[in-house]
């Protein structure tokens, strides 16, 4: 990470040091994974703290970076933070006991999550490649999935199977929990992916994402797995919830509100009579966290800016019927949004 | 779970309500997976409150229970919570935000965590049927995984293929990230799985598991992938490794304490001249966590009883040779250690 990002969140927070032990925040820091270590940065630099298990790795990755990197127990905290009064910690990961601790050393503690959030809405290009790394790998695994679906098949084991797509085209590993709901189950928006079978004529709706190097992807796609002729209704809302999908690329620009970002695909699902069925918000900021800032819904005043990564996710629900939701993760650059999605086909697919 | 074991933990905590909004430790009250939630326990029973999509799950899964179900908006955290002046929390795992907003509530705080670990350290038939299921599923991976290994795959292609076999068979994810350290890479405990190619004559070494309704199962095995006739020190040493291995589910028995278990897979190392090689611990306890108490190492003080399950695993690590470990998650019945694992072979495999 930029070490001036990283002065500006030192800066914002106020303290003497930013004492930070929480993973993502480390790896936002320092690029580096580690399930263990902390990071103390104050106005001339930082330090990343880590154990043997780490320190070839570490050594490695912080090369250039103007980190320094001790080897050693993580007993030696206190000793390490002893120069400084005042530690900035993030008050939401940090735990009440940890908390405590600090304070019991003499420590007072000043917040530094706002800061960090902050800096970490806009991404740089270094995270721009990443997640569009990562939105790749999701979508060329949904293409090569759809041949290999099969009446029969289980939600579970179609999971499973994108999964390991993902897994080999070089995902670390998943996002979030697949999920993977077949005809009726689609109209829960969490549907915990299951032992439904999948029959002729179902509709299959799929909201998954991969990380790469920590950042993730996040997509949804509707489709149908043959077309018994009973599907008018659903082919209509499907149409509906693409164009909304789409009017957001289009008319959602720099300088707009999360509010009124959500206002644009809202407005279009009521303008055709779908209002009520759109039940959650239109989207969410994306990066080393699934969910994070900002949130594109009814209640979002965070203003949208340049390098912003979010989802653009409308959907429609009908009870004991099926859902739709079509979902791209999507960023703001000269002050447009640009799909990181280009790779799947949004046009109702028909198995 | 058993009311009286939840009763137990509430007197312990010595609070007027426990408040719990850890998602393993709701799991552990209620036997229901949310991403969100919190239940509200004092010595009348306990509440469950989530949102509105986990309703219709929740509901079913707490028929039965005699635990109440409020369906509604976080928001009236602060109103339940009035009755009670003392609230039971874990420190540990709430956050320094939370432990705060309490305290502006009015509360005095509690901690709840030590009450909860000690009655979570010995598991029930439910939960050792579990964890029994989530260690056959492993095992059965493992066993179909081995025919389908070939030369010039990559650590992540094998692991992967591991991982879609479990979530296959049932597992609804891996219970921590696959290790799987192919020739040199074998010697650094917690390689992180990557690129390396497979040739003809590596060690490999996949320490890996899977999750079946929260609980978690931990297994490694190290094998050959084909013999170059250069394996004489690696067969040795092998064969010491799984001397200790089996020596432990032999000699340990309740009442002794984890050092003393730890000790006797040391001793058989040491009296090998391999005492310098096992730079970890025996082992740690197993269940909605990957790692839990007990602890089976030289510091490790608790007694083991029936009822713990805890890993069995030695190993050797020679840097920028290989490494050998030989793990069996592993439970005490009637004093006896009880291994989890039949499915697969200890003696060498080789490929």
């Amino acid at each position: 990470m930029l070490t001036e990002k990283l002065q500006k969140i030192y800066r914002e927070t106020g303290a003497d040091a930013l004492y930070t032990t929480t993973d993502y925040l480390r790896r936002y820091i320092t690029g580096f994974y580690s399930t263990d270590g902390y990071v103390i940065s104050d106005d001339k630099g930082s330090t990343f703290v880590t154990d043997l298990r780490y320190a070839e790795a570490a050594e490695k990755a912080l090369e250039g970076t103007g980190i320094g990197l001790v080897v050693g127990s993580y007993d030696r905290a206190k000793e390490m933070l002893e120069p400084y009064m005042k530690l900035g910690v993030p008050f939401e990961l940090i735990s009440h006991e940890e908390a405590r601790r600090l304070a019991d050393w003499g420590h007072e503690l000043y917040d530094s999550l706002p800061a960090f959030r902050k800096a970490m809405i806009v991404k740089d290009e270094k995270e721009l490649a990443l997640i569009r790394k990562a939105c790749e790998i999701a979508e060329d695994a949904f293409n090569a999935l759809l041949p290999e679906i099969r009446e029969g098949m289980t939600e579970t084991e179609v999971a499973a199977l994108l999964e390991y797509k993902m897994r080999r085209l070089g995902a670390s590993g998943t996002s979030f929990d697949t999920i993977c709901a077949f005809g009726e189950n689609g109209s829960v928006p969490h549907h915990e992916t299951g032992a439904r079978k999948l029959r002729f004529g179902d509709v299959i709706l799929i909201d998954f994402g991969c990380k790469v190097e920590g950042y993730c992807s996040d997509i949804t796609r509707t489709f149908l797995f043959g077309d018994d002729g009973r599907h008018g209704a659903f082919k209509k809302a499907y149409a509906e919830v693409l164009k909304a999908h789409e009017l957001v690329k289009e008319k959602v620009t720099a300088g707009m509100t999360g509010r009124e970002a959500d206002a644009v695909a809202r407005d279009s699902l009521k303008a055709a009579g779908l209002g009520e069925y759109f039940t959650h918000s239109l989207g969410h900021g994306i990066g080393l966290n699934i969910h994070e800032n900002p949130y594109l819904s009814p209640r979002g005043e965070e203003a949208l800016r340049d390098g912003m990564v979010f989802s653009d996710e409308p959907g429609v629900y009908f009870a004991g019927e099926f859902g739709i939701r079509i979902e791209d993760s999507v960023y703001l650059e000269n002050g447009k949004v640009v799909s990181f999605m280009n790779r799947t086909k949004k046009d109702l697919i028909i198995l």
